[in-house]
């Protein structure tokens, strides 16, 4: 998995499953991965959390980042369990002694290391530098003293996160390192709030950060279950043109012209076609205004009427005044067949 | 409710009842109106939508704009109504003299007009010019050509929406008529999807332009509740600093870490508190590592550990050891009294 040097944005998100039931743990990272997680990050809290990492590394089918607290020696025991990636905190790790300790490590095992500052964690020395306030430039400096200190042992697969306490200071903080570092970011808004809200913040957030080209990956970061984070992360990529991945379902948004089930039917869509990987937007509009135009923007869609609705693939009306409850059957086999050539076949 | 020329940018959004059922559509306008929406724009399909409106008007908490489709006569009529506002389409209203029909009823009755022009009903005749694609010279040129129209009448009340086919298109022509023309902005993007992706779709394309200091009013398009739609607005404004109102709740991502039951106590919070409208940031974070250092940024918090939380007021801890069950009630009882003073009751 590249990061940095011009990659592609990595998608990562978090387990919250307790490590230390293994199996709940690499469930949970198969749905992420399956939903396009391409890096997982999983809590490491204690000796048994490690030891269910050993367990868990050789059946995830993506890499795996220890996140790592207080106690260095639970990095080091990560890194020797396998995990491709350590996520050390400068605030808690312990000092100069246990960072170094942490890097050798790594360097020994092929571990990358993420340096990752917050600003509800800031060394007490740092924030008194800094006149008591979590500034970006705070939070550039404790992870400027960590990545020099690591680059130091020889180690260099290093990334960093600087997050503040909220999107504008979040954003200042990863502008201000790109000035100050090629080290690549992994980028995020941090307690975030619901999956709404949080999505809404982390959007507004990284859509500013990567029109820009800043970020090397990325995890939204929500209350709600790491495919949800998952979703949210590939639409701000998708969103920006940067990557695409799956099917994007787009529906009106619903209106007093509204002649049928637009959610209902949105909803499963979406849910039909969630094994897609190849990028297929799929629309579903509910009346004449705007339907049949943003129809044919769409490679599949649906357009309601009133009882019934019409099927358009790249553009073309396939059928029309099928029921509400045969449409989704109908679209579906229509994507389907079309997977093998959609727009191709069509000029059979 | 001044729009454009510096005011405040202004939360929209369009109610999904059948605007005919007039009880039904009051109800609704109120919950958004008591969620944050400062316009509610109501679709008007016929006469007996615009009969409801004459019943709707009187009672709205908030100014009205009519969704005009088609027919220039329901303008005219929505506007003797009492519409505060008309949204109509250069694709389909049928042409100069119609819209200028449109503009003189306007201004008789001192309503705002909005030129809303849509990717998927552009003029043919426009389309045609810009080689039968959608860009934004296209979207503009439309625009324009309206806007200009309605002046020759002396009617100078306006505003322009231009929406592409996607996030980034709608970037590119809300910029572009920045550059030619002072008609304020109404800025959203349509056909979004549902709330989770559509949230992230409007974020990233409103957080750019908002961040550029373009668009006077805007709405979230989710194919889902008004409410919802108003509370991504707001969550977007707050998110850029621009705007803020009621009560924002910051919950951790739940990790491996996590304590309790962040996701149902955060959802608590935000129900208990939904009825406060001055801005207050609200913590509940799941665990010891960065919640203590982010209940202190929050003007009130919990903070879990095992079995217990902690509240936290103005960065002061008032309670520890709380049972799950009562600490949102403890919040809640600290934020109403804090609410004649946050932060000065604690120096007393």
């Amino acid at each position: 998995m590249p990061i940095g040097g011009g990659a592609p944005v990595a998608v990562q998100t978090m387990t919250d499953t307790d490590t230390r039931d293994a199996a709940a743990t690499l469930a949970q990272i198969r749905r992420a991965a399956e939903a396009g997680a391409e890096i997982v990050r999983v809590a490491v809290p204690d000796a048994r959390a490690v030891a269910a990492l050993k367990e868990i590394i050789p059946d995830s089918p993506v890499p795996l980042v220890a996140d790592i607290h207080f106690d260095w020696r639970l990095a080091v025991k990560a890194a020797e369990a396998g995990a491709a990636g350590l996520r050390i905190n400068p605030g808690n790790i312990g000092g100069p002694e246990k960072t170094r300790a942490v890097a050798e490590a790594a360097g020994r095992q092929g571990a990358v290391i993420r340096v990752g500052v917050n600003s509800g964690s800031l060394e007490k020395e740092v924030l008194a530098r800094h006149g008591g306030q979590v500034t970006a430039e705070a939070l550039a400096e404790s992870a400027l003293n960590q990545t020099r200190l690591i680059e130091e042992t020889g180690f260099t697969a290093l990334k960093v996160s600087l997050k503040g306490s909220d999107v504008l200071s979040t954003v200042a903080a990863v502008r201000l390192w790109s000035r100050l570092s090629d080290v690549p970011q992994h980028i995020g808004v941090t307690e975030a709030g619901d999956a709404l809200e949080g999505a809404v913040k982390s959007a507004v957030g990284l859509g500013l950060l990567l029109a820009e080209g800043l970020g090397d990956t990325l995890r939204v970061s929500l209350t709600a279950p790491p495919e949800e984070e998952v979703r949210a992360a590939w639409a701000i990529l998708r969103a920006l043109g940067l990557r695409a991945r799956g099917v994007e379902v787009i529906s009106c948004p619903t209106c007093g012209r509204t002649e049928g089930p637009v959610a209902k039917l949105a909803e499963e869509a979406r849910k039909r076609l969630a094994d897609l990987t190849a990028p297929l937007k799929v629309a579903v509009m509910g009346c004449v205004v705007n339907g049949p135009g943003e129809a044919r923007h769409a490679e599949a869609a649906v357009a309601l009427g009133r009882g019934h609705g019409q099927v358009y693939i790249s553009g073309r009306r396939v059928a029309a005044k099928v029921p509400y409850e045969k449409l989704i059957d109908l679209l579906e086999a229509e994507v389907r067949r079309g997977a093998w050539g959609i727009g191709a076949r069509h000029d059979d």
